[in-house]
C-alpha cells in the first residue's frame, strides 16, 4: 500500500508495538512540544524506514498565524534544536540549500527560506565602514527542480558543495505527511540529511554526508498530503468502520483484498486515479511564509549567535 | 452532502435523466472537443443550481503541455467563443478583472492572466510616434483577496466598475471542480457571470449583470477539488461497492446513514477534518501558467481583433 | 529648470535664505536624525512648493543594511513619529495604500510593503479558538499603475475609500529627490498627504483630505533621481566651476544661458535625451526590502500597538 | 577615465580612425538592422577591449513595444543568427544560464529570459502519451548572484557545466551601455562568451570556452548606464562646448585635466558620488519582459527548429 510520509513520527506510529532500536521522547519547551524519535541501529532503521539518527519535531503555533512574538519564540527554540544537533566551531562553514519549486507555493519554502538566509561567504575578512566582516562564511542556493533545469537537484548541490567546501549543509525542504491535521502545524529537523523513502512511495533523492561529503543537517515541514495516500487511508478505514458496525456479521472486505484489488477498488470508488495530485491547505501561502521566515531566522540565529545575543 | 463545483458539466453530470430547462450539445473544432449547457428559464437554473445563460466548456490539451503551437490554437478558439457570448461594438469598453490570490499557484490563473492583457484605456486616442491609439478600450485589475486585503473583492470590483463604467467585465478566476480528472482540462466560459452556488458549499460571491450594472462574462479553469467533496465522494462509492459486491447480502450501511451519521463518519474514516483542504496536480505551476497564457492570448484576440488578422 | 523632488528637505535646500512660513527643526533620537519642516502658511506653501503641512524626514542607517537589530529600532522610530501625526482612537480604521509599480524595484516599495501590513478589517468581531480579534479595523490595498491597469491610481485609490469609508489613509510611494546621495537613506511621512508638485516636473497625482475625504498620512523613501535633474544640475555646476576656477576670466557662460539654449547645450553635451530615464542604486533590491520591512513594521506597530507592548 | 559599455558597437565608436584588425559591416532583414563587428586578430582584440570574435548587434523595436508580431518577427531574426554562431549537430547539448539579479528589474532579463527556455533534458529519450522526446538536450539555470548566494556565479556555471558537459553554453546577461538612447534598443550576440573588460571599468567575469571548457554564446541587452559613465561623458562635452563657444578664447579647461583634478571637478560638480549607480528608463519592467520573452522564443527557435516549422 502506497502511503507517503517523510516525517519519522508517522513512520514510528504505523507501528503499534515498540520498535527494537528506534526511542521516542517528548518535553515542551517555551510552549512548544519537542519530539525526539532516535533511530539507534541498522535494524531499527530497517524497520521504520529511516537511517541512523535523531528525529526531532517542533509543534509550532505560529505556523498558523502571523503573529511576530509567536515566530520569534518558534525562531528562538528552532535555533537551539538546530545547535543541538551539529558540532559548530567558530570556524565552521555552512551551505544553506533550499530545495523545492519556487513557483508551487506549498513547495516554495526552500527557495523563500533560503532568500531571508545572512549571506556573508563574499564577505568574509572584508573590513567595512560600519562592519568588520568576521561572521560564520554562511553560502545559500536555491538549485531549483528537475522539470525547471533539466538537471537533477543532488547533482547541482553537489556540485556546489564540491566549490565552497561547506563543514555543513543545511536542507530545507518542503514534506509530505500521512496526516492532513500535520500540515503547516510541525517543523522537522535531523542530523541524517534527506534520505529517499524506502518502499514508502517516496522520490525524494539522498543529500547525506555520505553523498555530499559534509554533514547535512534536514530541516522540513509537513506542506502536503499525496492524494494516494489520503485515498488508500480512507478506503481502508471505511471498511474497517463498516466491518465494525455490523457487529462482526460483516466480515473486513477491503481488508481481505490483496494489493491488485484493492488498487481497483479505490479506482472504482473515486471514479479515477489520484496519482500526481497534492492535498494542501487552502491558506497554504500564509503557512509557507510563515515557515520560511521562522527557519530562516532559526538558521540566522543559529550561525551568527553573536548577532543576536 | 457537501459536494462543491463551479462546472455545469458537472452539475448536470449529477443529474442521471434529463432537467426540464437544461440542455446540452457538444461539437469538436479545431480539434478541440465544445460543450454548451444552456439553463433555459427558472425552472431549469433552480433544478441545476446556475442561472439562466450559456456555459460553455472546452478541452484543451495545450494546458497540460508547454506547447506554443496548440496554445496557439486554444488561444484562437477561445476568443471565437468569448465572441459569440459578447455582443461586442466598435465602441465597446472591456474591464478584465483576474480574481483569486495570486500567491497560491493554483489560485493564482487571474491575476497571472490579467499581466498578460493588452491594457489601452489610458491610451485611447493618444497618437504615438509609431502607432495611432484607436485600439478598443481595455483596462484590467487583479484586486486580490479577502485575507489580503481585508475588502471584499465583489465590492472592489463594483467600485471599480463605477469609475470605468464599462460595456463588459470578464472576469477570470479559478474553478472547483468534483472530479480529479477534470483539473486543469478545461476552460468553462458563462455569459451569467460569477454565481454563488445554490446549496453546492460554495461560497464565490456574485458578480453578475445585476450587482455591477454591466454585462459580465466570466472564464475560469477547474484547478482544485475540495478535500471534503473528494472524501465524501470516496466514501459515498465505497459503501456502493461494499453493498455491490456483496451481491445484496450486505445493505448500504453507508448509503442509509443521515448527514450528521455521514459526517461522524468521514469524520472517524479519515481520522480527521479535511475541511480547508484543496486537492491540486503536482504540476499546477505549469498547467496555471498555460491556462493563464491562453486565456489572456484569447481575450486579447477577441478584443482586438484587428491586431490578428 | 526641470529639477524634481519629492523631499520637503531639499525644496527648502534650494533656497539659501530663511523662507518666510516655513520652519525648520532638527534632533537625533535613538541615534537616529530627524528633520522636522513645517510649512505655516499659504505663503510659505507657495514659495517652498509645498503645501500647508508637516514634513518629517527620519535618516535611518538600517536601509542601508540588512540587520534586524537596526531595522528594530527604525521601526520603532517611525512608528512613533506616524501616531504623532494622526489623532488616533481606539475605534479610528486605516486603509494602507501601497502606491508604485511592483514589478520595478525601486518603484516596488509600496507594494511590497503592502503585503506585510497586519490587516485586520475583515475579522473584526470574530472570535476565533486562540484569538478574539478586536483589533483596530485596517484594509490595505497596491492600487496598481496607470500603465499596467488603464486606471488612474487616484481613482481607484478614491473608489476603495468610498467603500472602506476609514478615518485614514496611509500612503506608501517611492519617491524621487535631487540628490544620489540621500537615495535610500530617509524616510519623509508627512500629514499632508501625496502632493502634485507646483512647477517642479513633478508628475504625482493628488491624495488628500481634499479629495479622498480621509486625512491621508504619506510615507516614503527617495529611490530614485531623474536622469534630467541630475543633467541639468551637473551642466550648471560645471559652468560655474569654469567660472570661479578661471578667477573671473570666463564668465558663467552657461548661468547666462535662457532656457532653451540651455536645453540644446545639455541636448549636445550628453548627445541625447535623458528624459524617462532613472538615477538609481546599483543594490536597490536590498534598499526596496528593506525600507518596506521597515516601513510595514513601523505602520503595524502604530495601528496594533497592543501587540507590541 | 571610467566609461564602462559591454558593447563592442560602442568600443568601436569610440576610435574616431578605422582600428586595424577590426571589420564592421551593416545590412538589414525583416526591417531589423543588424551590425556585425569581427574582431579578427590579437591586435585588434588589443585595440577594442573585446577578444577575437563576432559581435552581432540587432536593433529590434519590439524591445520597447508589447507587440505580438514585432515580437515574433525579432525572435525569429535572431533564432536565425544564433545559428551562425554556432556549429549546431542534431545531437549537440545545450546549457542556458540565466546571469543576474532577479530581483533588480534591469538586471532580471537573465533570469526571467531562462524561466521561458523549453527544457528538455531530463525528458530525453522518454516517450510520453502525446509525444516522443527526440529533442535536442536542453538544460537551463539562474546561477544567482554573489550577493545573494555569497558563491561566485562563475564558479557555479562552471561546477554546473562540469555535470551537465554541454556542447555549448548559451549565456543571457543585462549590459551596460555608454549611451542612453541604446538602453533597451538592441540585442548583442557574440561568440567569445563573456569577457572581463580591458580597463573599461567593467567587473563582469570571464565565462568562456577557456574558463569552462565549451563554447559559450552571449547574448544581452543593454539595459543600465552607469552613473559615473553619463557624468563624466557629460563633464567632457560640456568642458568641449565651452571652449567651442568661446571661439578659441577659452581653452578646454576640462580636458587639460589630469584623472585626479577631473575626479574632483565631477565630484564638486555634482556635489556628490555617482559611484555604484545605474541608469536606466523608467519603463524598464515592460522592456525586461519583452526582452525575456524575445530572446527566449529565439533560443528556443534555434534549438529546437523541427517544432517551427
Amino acid at each position: 500500500m502506497a502511503i507517503r510520509t517523510d516525517l519519522a513520527l508517522e513512520l514510528k506510529e504505523m507501528h503499534t508495538e515498540e520498535i527494537a532500536g528506534v526511542t521516542s521522547e517528548e518535553r515542551v519547551e517555551d510552549g512548544i512540544k519537542i519530539t525526539c524519535v532516535k533511530v539507534e541501529n541498522e535494524e531499527g532503521a530497517r524497520k521504520i524506514g529511516k537511517p541512523v539518527g535523531k528525529f526531532i519535531t517542533l509543534e509550532i503555533d505560529a505556523l498558523k498565524y502571523e503573529d511576530d512574538t509567536l515566530a520569534d519564540n518558534g525562531a528562538e527554540v528552532l535555533s537551539k534544536e538546530i545547535l543541538k544537533l551539529m558540532n559548530l566551531q567558530k570556524e565552521s562553514t555552512v551551505l544553506v540549500v533550499g530545495l523545492g519549486n519556487r513557483y508551487i507555493t506549498p513547495d516554495s519554502i526552500g527557495p523563500q527560506a533560503v532568500s531571508k538566509i545572512f549571506v556573508t561567504r563574499h564577505l568574509s575578512g572584508i573590513e567595512g565602514e560600519n562592519f568588520k566582516f568576521d561572521f560564520r562564511a554562511v553560502s545559500a542556493i536555491a538549485p531549483g527542480v528537475l522539470g525547471i533545469t533539466g538537471i537533477e537537484t543532488e547533482e547541482t548541490v553537489a556540485s556546489i558543495v564540491n566549490i565552497v567546501k561547506p563543514d555543513y549543509v543545511i536542507a530545507i525542504d518542503a514534506l509530505a505527511s500521512r496526516r492532513l491535521s500535520r500540515l503547516g502545524t510541525t517543523i522537522q529537523l535531523s542530523d541524517t540529511g534527506i534520505n529517499p523513502g524506502s518502499g514508502v512511495g517516496n522520490n525524494r533523492k539522498e543529500l547525506s554526508e555520505k553523498s555530499l561529503g559534509a554533514k547535512v543537517i534536514a530541516i522540513g515541514v509537513p506542506m502536503v498530503v499525496d492524494a494516494s495516500t489520503l485515498t488508500s487511508d480512507i478506503v481502508e478505514n471505511v471498511g474497517s468502520f463498516v466491518a465494525k458496525k455490523s457487529e462482526g456479521k460483516i466480515f473486513n472486505m477491503l481488508g481481505s483484498l490483496n494489493f491488485d484489488e484493492r488498487e481497483t477498488l479505490i479506482g472504482e470508488a473515486i471514479n479515477e486515479k489520484a496519482e500526481n495530485m497534492i492535498v494542501t491547505p487552502n491558506n497554504v501561502d500564509v503557512i509557507a511564509k510563515q515557515a520560511a521566515l521562522i527557519i530562516a531566522e532559526g538558521i540566522n540565529r543559529a550561525l551568527h549567535s553573536e548577532l543576536y545575543s
